[in-house]
């Protein structure tokens, strides 16, 4: 299988190291609009090739769309527009709803399969890419009734093969649950990042003492705005609504507080303690 | 040297962990009012011999206070009035200032040092304890000047000897920074899954979504509330300045969102991007 990754970036370049690792391609194409990544892809061995849209079209077997998620829609009925019937073309974005949208009337919209691995890292561009990325997590495939069924068995094998368990949603639920258990978090570490760096303006050291605790917290907020911004946007109404809630959250833990409220504070603890049921 | 670590919890039983590995001490001695931890200390190891409080002031070199910060200033105090002059007494609380108003006018205050490690995990009791657990972190030396020559030299020694660079405050200017880089991560991780979980009531499969952005930001919230409440009290008005500032900084967020003001989140996202100046 011939594969052409669009978007050699942090999820692009990780794509094509599994793909490697796991043998599935014995060729992989590279497409990007920036020099430097496409000089950096080629230097990391991340792709075999660079070549352009038309030309990745023209070859690939199987296109992976890995650019932010406000360029998806508009090169994904471009790519529609011209592909053959034994072709497949599939994202990793964050974000489904506005894309599904865009291409549900495409008439070769079953050639196209919605997808989104649940893995990043703060950190992008090629030499962010790394080896054995998806390697147990989770990954949605949406709308899989809009998919050819080829196509969708091509896809799944993929990621199986990955060793990634596959979750299939509506792109609306993966949307509305992706707010809550990904880009709250981007939002709440930006916040934090800011909130720490507002306070050192007065206080010199503050940060000779940034320990293990917040640097978990806050290392998202080293996330790059051109992949974050577009998303924040096309999921604007699911993230306010958690957004909005979150506020809420901090404002009771804030008026506990304020009213040495011990037992409502332990009682809000112990009930978040049961966190520990979904993440290990 | 004989030591005491009283409180075999994650803090104390690695503290312990530590002096074994870098051969400080001859003896081990361990205090803590729950059996279960008495006994799971002497089956991993962490303490060679468990003692009564009385034990470990007749017969230890040094004491390390390792239990919660709501206990630490009465034992403190109860200590230092049975303790020689050639013993020596430290803390290893996440904060400071109460303890060192009341132990301020003590006779024997010159033998007390008052010490942050910078580390923690979201676990506790002695099963927690790690090897190697505060190596290359900071730790915080609060009001140096009121301990006595020699039992800070001994204190010193030790840290460097577990590898950790040592930074001195006042006390409260400790308690202030804490506030910033420790305890406010507990309470946006407490707050989130907060969210998350009131959300889950609506909708089923949301953390089968669950990625690793989700489990950094939100693992604090596994955080004990025998630990954590004390702090919150005791470090109240700091934890709200900085609380009060982070639900400000969320709230800008949540405006720009709402008016689709691009820049001002490029902006703000920009500014929160230099925090990696800070964290690696």
């Amino acid at each position: 299988m011939k594969t052409a990754i669009i978007g050699i970036g942090l999820i692009g370049g990780s794509f094509a190291l599994s793909l490697r690792e796991h043998n599935i391609c014995n060729q992989i194409l590279g497409v990007d609009n920036s020099e430097a990544n496409r000089a950096k892809a080629l230097e990391l061995g991340l792709v075999d090739r660079i070549v352009s849209l038309e030309e990745a079209i023209a070859e690939a077997d199987l296109l992976v769309l890995a650019i932010p998620v406000d360029a998806i829609p508009i090169l994904a009925v471009k790519i529609l527009n011209k592909i053959r019937p034994d072709q497949t073309v599939i994202d990793v974005g964050s974000i489904k709803s506005e894309l599904c949208e865009m291409i549900s009337q495409h008439p070769n919209r079953n050639r196209f399969v919605a997808t989104h691995p649940m893995w990043g890292t703060e950190y992008s561009g090629p030499e962010a890419a790394q080896h054995g990325a998806f390697t147990g997590r989770s990954v949605v495939i949406c709308d899989r009734e809009c998919s050819a069924p080829d196509a969708l068995q091509t896809v799944e094998e993929i990621y199986r093969t990955f060793g990634m368990p596959i979750i299939y949603m509506s792109s609306e639920e993966q949307d509305l649950h992706t707010a809550y258990v990904s880009h709250i978090s981007h939002i709440t570490s930006f916040a934090l990042a800011l909130t720490v760096l507002e306070k050192e303006r007065e206080e010199e050291h503050i940060f000779d003492l940034a320990g293990g605790g917040f640097e978990s917290t806050v290392r998202l907020a080293k996330s790059s705005p051109e992949t974050w911004l577009p998303i924040f946007i096309q999921n604007k109404y699911n993230i306010l609504d958690v957004l909005r809630e979150h506020i809420h959250q901090l404002q009771i833990f804030r008026i506990m507080l304020e009213k040495d409220d011990r037992e409502g504070l332990k009682k809000a603890m112990r009930k978040a303690n049961t966190i520990n049921r979904i993440i290990k």
